[in-house]
């Protein structure tokens, strides 16, 4: 097990932490505000100074460094390709800028796969063989375990589990198409699908004075306390997650389902709904024996932990 | 290698070949007319007739038998859960009957993903590890390799590739649920749809007196001379398929797609929406790098090529 620097790069924060044993838990997790309108280049340069920040100097004899970027992306040249959530990532060779700034090995990999993996080894997934990962929080991404590996596909871009179709003529999607599952389910989608609503219906009490800027949070949080313009928001977002389910369950007939990110969180007014759809949407019984749903367990560090796992993968 | 007696059980038909090598190709193959109107039983007796009738008496040692079979299907088990197009299948211990009443081991594979072994091992799909396959005839079945292994999910249940859903308030599909990809692309849908279409413009050529009731088939001839509906119906059915593909490169990112079964025979009226809609349905460019869009090559006798690879599996 070597010592690692694992990285977790987000739309709007960058974290690292410090795993001196290559395995958890980490002696440090330091947490930057990232200002990711700087670009790619500023961005490379900050998660430099962030791996500095948390790793002992010198540093230690075996040192690696993993960061968990944004997808899709090439984990076998360290490559991301296109991330829709920070701006003007395209093509940026990530493993290799970093690897010429800090003159460590780095590997990278994308974001909501190495949660998985994280969550599979440290998690909700553990001693399992065959599990489907859903992350929904402002986007929606995906990571597989199948037969005990994860599932990377020929180049690597594989489990992009928000964009899969779910409806036919559905709203705009991130990625620039349409109906996926994130354009309908992701934290975005609840924000504008109640922004929609609440036009049409301003007596919820979301339309009150001094809510701000809807997001899935405040969304969220109404439906907990029954403005029915929100439970209708999560209930349709729910249901749309448990149809998709039941979908890849179909494709992958796995032993568990863990649904993490920030929407997961919102409670039974998200669960409900994506668990009754789910059981609806099946075709066969056999598909929900003995198959669990749950949480994900490792809340915000999934990321971090599964670039861990990512660096000491032989 | 063993000899094996592969057996490729349909909704109207029941084929078997024997492989005296284990191997390619077949000596003899003998296909029966099943009448599936009589139910599991007679079905399992006439599948021990016809292995009666294409092994060599007496049995030659080490033989084998392997059932390709409608899904889903329990292999580990040898049970036919569920095949909406065999009436009164329904938990059927097929393995075990079959040991029975002949005496030999008996595999028991769905047919979908043994074909989609066959074209990996012996057609299409040769020489690439990571592959999803479709068969589009009366229903939508599928198959998929990743990392150079057929993927069969914790109960073996999975690559049910047919029931994803692609439309959300979509026809009603031979599983029981809706808008699932079988529900508008199969076969049967594309006759459905024709026919629904006809209602609406009795003028098209597949009006016709004597054309008798609509199949794919005759839809497909007609769209390739040219007919508007029957062009139409075709149109959107590749349309969906090529969308319910994106969603699978996304998920996959397999190096080949490969398409069988019937409704992919019917040729360009089929393959030019598939790949409009697939180019246009795709995330990122990234998705399509090298991969191969291919017709299946193994024809009719893609399962039982399939059920004897799966006879001679470790």
């Amino acid at each position: 097990m070597h010592p690692v620097v694992a990285v977790d790069l987000g739309g709007t924060n960058l974290r690292t932490a410090f795993y001196p044993q290559g395995a958890p838990p980490a002696e440090r997790i330091h947490r930057f505000s990232l200002g990711v309108e700087r670009g790619p280049q500023a961005v490379v340069a900050a998660i430099g100074d962030a791996v500095r920040g948390v790793a002992p100097a010198p540093f230690p004899a075996g040192l690696r460094v993993a960061v968990a970027a944004p997808g899709p992306l090439d984990p076998f040249k360290g490559v991301v390709l296109n991330a829709p959530n920070l701006p003007g990532w395209k093509d940026i060779p990530l493993r290799d800028d970093l690897e010429h700034l800090l003159g460590l090995p780095v590997r990278v990999g994308n974001d909501a796969n190495l949660a998985a993996l994280a969550e599979w080894q440290h998690g909700a997934g553990a001693g399992c063989d065959h599990l489907v990962y859903l992350t929904i929080s402002t986007g929606i991404g995906g990571g597989v375990i199948v037969d005990g590996r994860l599932l990377v596909g020929g180049h690597g871009l594989a489990a992009e589990l928000g964009h899969v179709p779910v409806v036919d003529d559905g709203p705009p999607c991130s990625c620039g198409r349409h109906g996926h599952l994130e354009a309908v389910a992701s934290g975005k989608a609840i924000a504008r699908r109640a922004a929609e609503l609440l036009a049409q219906n301003p007596s919820s009490t979301l339309g009150g004075a001094g809510v701000g800027p809807l997001d899935a949070e405040k969304v969220g949080a109404a439906a907990r306390e029954g403005d029915p313009l929100a439970r209708r928001v999560f209930k349709e977002a729910g249901e749309a997650v448990g149809r998709a389910l039941a979908g890849l369950l179909h494709v992958f007939n796995p032993q568990r389902i863990i649904l993490g990110g920030g929407v997961a969180r919102a409670g039974e007014v998200f669960w409900e709904p994506v668990r009754r759809a789910l059981k609806a949407e099946v075709m066969d019984p056999a598909y929900l024996e003995g198959v669990e749903l749950l949480p994900a367990s490792l809340g915000d560090d999934a990321g971090l932990v599964g670039a861990l796992v990512l660096a000491n993968l032989p």
